[in-house]
């Protein structure tokens, strides 16, 4: 069984930097040090922080002192202002693309525009980007859920960075009809494009897609639902635990794409259950698309 | 046979508007009166205009001394101020939704984006919008025409009043994969969207579907475009002398709709011609649609 792992699996910049930057604080020594929400979505990343004395909190009311870093996905500009305000010391491990976005809301807002946000409504980055848009903001993931948005005279349109270019596309489209005036920042990042792009090919060329992340994480999850059109066999994983050799039956190629909340040590495990499947001969790891550094 | 006539056949707000300056200007008696390009695009109106010596003139060349109408569709920049640097009395019949767009564009230019307009090159609508965006303006109105499009840091778009919603979703769409920021002023007026979807619902009601209009008319020519894939029996004609018995064999029920330029006695016309054809029986005109009031 022939296994093809997509170049652009796994920590994207964002990911990587606010991992890096959460190390960092932990080789430093100066008091408790915190997350606020998890740094990642990744809970075995969660955990590995914790065994370093990083420990994730989801409210600031549960940190009185120390250090409390920003997660990757950002936080709200409540809570930001709230963490200062406390005197704690702030590491902030936003992605720098998510920053980017949440300019751009603040800006929409200072410019007058009805704002949209095209996201997940309960995700931690979405509520986040909501928080810098004033009282009323929308927030919506398909045209459906805007079928009774009133005519505006401007709307101003952001995505979440992990958004599908195909659902920004059909939002912008949409408010086209509902407004004389559309201004539409795309806010979703190239790695995401890429990674989208990337495993969309890949699951259009193998027998057996397995998508490596978070199952808290909405990158990954959207992902896996790209993938499924293309290849039924499409599995959502955490770990490598969670394989089952049934998945393979009669399949000759394997995709293996991964999440940007996704440890290179998780997919590495993934990659060598799935070479050590006793039922199946060759294991070849193909090389075409080897090639992840992390 | 049954006739069902669009109610939104017929003249548009900016047609009825440039109509009315160009006779108020015959009636002012103010020496000799030009229109630069025809003031709407339908030969026959043009042709009784000149018979109250309203005379339509391509170039500014051509006009020394007198009056000059500015046409419904606008006119490059150039030539408005040419007109007036040559000492000529001006009166402006460019539609207002035209107008808007020519602002748009201006501000665009002002913003500093990358402006794409949507519509048909040599279309004179096209070519004043085109004038007030600087020197690297491109004009499409497929996404294929943007294929070599570079990225851009921030692209604007403006449409021609007349063009299809699909059409400028479609390039809005495409753009949002060429820059981080798209700002579209949806300038396509009102009177378009209704005429193009009520002559859509139509052209599905009905047997044979008549579009009236100039033949230079490009918004007429887009709503025989557009019904023609839903109604493959649509006709475009100028005047009630094109219509040909032979289009209405088996018919029962006969559509009419026609473009922004098309005057009322016009559709008249084509309505009794239909009315009389004599293999056919019943001649009713449908109440349903009518109501086209001019």
């Amino acid at each position: 069984m022939e296994i093809r792992v997509a170049k652009t699996a796994g920590f994207c910049f964002g990911v990587k930097r606010a991992i890096n930057l959460a190390e960092d604080c932990a080789g430093g020594g100066d008091g408790d040090i915190y997350t606020l929400g998890p740094i990642i979505h990744n809970p075995q990343v969660v955990k590995k922080l914790e065994e370093s004395n990083v420990y994730a909190r989801n409210d600031l009311d549960d940190v009185d002192s120390g250090t409390v870093i920003i997660r990757s996905h950002g936080v709200r500009l409540d809570e930001y202002e709230s963490a200062s305000e406390k005197g704690l010391s702030v590491v902030d491990a936003t992605c720098p693309f998510v920053k980017k976005a949440q300019e751009n809301v603040s800006r929409l807002l200072e410019e007058g525009y009805k704002i949209i946000v095209v996201g997940e409504e309960e995700h931690p980055e979405v509520q986040g980007l909501v928080s810098y848009g004033g009282k009323n903001v929308t927030v919506a993931v398909s045209v459906d859920e805007l079928k009774a948005l009133p005519r505006s005279g401007k709307i101003g349109i952001v995505a979440q960075t992990t958004q599908n270019i195909a659902t920004l596309e059909a939002i912008t489209a949409f408010c086209l009809s509902r407004a004389s005036e559309v201004k539409v920042f795309n806010t979703i990042c190239n790695a995401t494009t890429l990674r989208q792009a990337e495993s969309l090919d890949l699951a259009g060329e193998v027998d057996v897609m397995i998508v490596v992340g978070g199952k808290n994480s909405a990158n990954t999850k959207r992902l896996a639902e790209l993938c499924r059109p293309i290849q039924k066999r499409t599995y959502h994983i955490e770990t490598a635990c969670e394989i089952d050799e049934k998945w393979f039956e009669g399949a000759e190629i394997v995709g293996v794409t991964a999440g940007a909340s996704s440890p290179r040590w998780i997919i590495e495990e993934v990659i060598t259950t799935l070479e050590g499947l006793s039922d199946y001969s060759s294991g070849s790891r193909s090389e075409k698309k080897e090639g992840v550094s992390l």
